[in-house]
């Protein structure tokens, strides 16, 4: 069986080209709505939310601008006005036509922001036309209600944001990463024995630190809304204040990090903590250190820190679709979701 | 037997009594170390970092100042500075020693940023020492691993900030809480009701928005760690983008909502939408409203919305011991877990 989800995986190669080729070039107009701008608000949800925690990642370490996320709830229902003069407000919306973020997004210009959209649904959409630049991605009609192909070319938008934004990052990385995408989906390592060592499992903890905590916490996001299972994500940071104590033998870890950067020892060193512990750890990605300290292992790209995102949910994705079918669900339609999420 | 947790759970009443006795007076001092400052910024892991969740909402609807959680890696880790003036940085640790929360104050020092220190260590603490105004909690020495007293004492700490910032919101209310809560520890509702129906069950989603985020997250914290639960702490908005579909008969759903506000008539329609998918909805406060839309329900506090999250936790305080020792696990003393919890 081929699911529309793993043919939404594949097309990411070309849907990163063809996002990259579009927004790239788009450099200076990001400088110039941002113009004095002293710090970034995301305003998003679900697998978009996810993406917003990259961004905001990116933009704080190698920008240098403050960056958060906001809380719709502020806007839409406590109807509180905030001074939000000298933010740069940042929607994220797979369709652009998700009410609360259009409506938070236009809560943010009433208070004084300058406004972004990033989304798939085009310059027309609600979203796109209520802020002062959109930055469209170009993944094509994506029809599995698990997100993957909008994902990912939300991050390169917030890559090419970054960069319209001054960080002292090398943008020709940008241009290696549909490759390196293309490489995961043709080998992305041990994918049976991770399908086989969730199957039986209930639950995992999915955690990952800095850059790589957005990949933990949409990879938990996967496994929830198309495989049911109990997917906490969490940086590891926070694991340890407490979480950690759900990890036993009926409940693994899968741990995300870049094969380079400055995540990349703690993670190898909880992925120990964990097999002492007699529970088992996936890698993802992390070179073959933390591959060694993993009971299996799925690839990550050859790809410096800041644009590894970019392919780290991939393997993920794969992982996610081959579970959900190991499981008997249809992953292009889980139980009680729609595509278009509407939240007040 | 009765467990160390039990009894600091029990002390909460007078810890608050005696916190609020120090702190109300101090609102000048906090205004007076805010000055202009136009944001604040909030430090924190673990339980400290649910309690600043609440500070973020309280801060942001009742004072009207942005408010956002730091990226503690991005000091300690990345180690890049950011402009930080005009900001207020608001450091929260129970023991005031967790060195990742010390140097990211100080960073946030070293970057312009105006400090607070919230902490039950004392003045003589690193954290209290680190920031130009201490707001110490009275909770006296906690021993149970899963923080309580510190906890509820935290909230009442944030209210007094956001007193001393023009909160628009009524500082008696303040005194009630105690005797709220030495209510719902006489009588936390159908407390069996709810341990039955999730002794035999390996995870549960909790839920709430907006003021009641914060309980939300701290109960899904607290079934981690005492009862190696599965718990999912979500904004129900965030639920219904992908994770409402982990909730079915073997995964029920705790669904918390003070008994008014803008957030409660959400909740209920969580709650009827959850019991009509065949799931099992268990209510923590929200009145009789949502205790009718729930399987089973736990009482909250007759407060108003901007102090009952230092109630409506409580009830989930008793569910966390009475299920961990149903489940057959000290919950003084959970695997994996010290008391001071060190992080980089």
């Amino acid at each position: 069986m081929t699911t529309r989800m793993r043919g939404e995986i594949a097309e990411q190669p070309a849907a990163l080209r063809a996002t990259l080729d579009a927004l790239l070039p788009r450099t200076a107009e990001v400088a110039a709505v941002a113009g004095d701008t002293r710090q970034l608000l995301f305003i998003a949800r679900g697998t978009s939310d996810n993406a917003a925690v990259y961004g905001r990642y990116l933009i704080e370490a190698r920008a240098g601008r403050m960056a958060s996320m906001a809380a719709p709830s502020i806007a839409t229902t406590y109807r509180r006005r905030l001074d939000l003069r000298g933010v740069l407000a940042v929607g994220l919306s797979q369709s652009g036509r998700t009410e609360e973020i259009v409506e938070t997004l236009q809560w943010a210009r009433d208070c004084g922001a300058r406004t972004v959209a990033v989304t798939n649904g085009g310059e027309g959409s609600p979203l796109a036309q209520a802020a002062d630049l959109a930055l469209c991605t170009l993944a094509g009609e994506e029809k599995a209600v698990p997100a993957t192909k909008t994902y990912t070319t939300q991050l390169a938008a917030l890559a090419v944001l970054a960069l319209g934004l001054g960080a002292d990052v090398d943008a020709d990385d940008l241009r290696r990463v549909p490759d390196a995408v293309e490489r995961l989906i043709a080998d992305p390592g041990d994918l049976d024995a991770v399908v086989e060592g969730l199957a039986d499992k209930p639950g995992v903890v999915v955690s990952g630190r800095g850059m790589a905590f957005s990949t933990a916490l949409e990879l938990a996001l996967k496994l929830k809304e198309a495989c049911y299972l109990h997917a906490m994500g969490l940086s590891y940071a926070d694991l340890l204040h407490g979480p950690i104590a759900v990890v036993d033998a009926d409940t693994p870890a899968i741990l995300v990090a870049a094969g380079e950067g400055p995540t990349l020892a703690g993670t190898v060193a909880l992925a120990r903590r964990v097999t002492e512990a007699g529970a088992s750890a996936f890698g993802v990605g992390g070179g073959a250190e933390l591959a060694g300290a993993s009971t299996a292992a799925l690839n990550g790209p050859d790809l410096p820190e800041w644009v590894a995102p970019m392919g780290l949910i991939v393997p993920g994705q794969l992982l996610t679709e081959a579970l959900a079918r190991r499981l008997g669900i249809d992953p292009d339609a889980p139980r009680g979701l729609n595509k278009v999420t509407q939240t007040d």
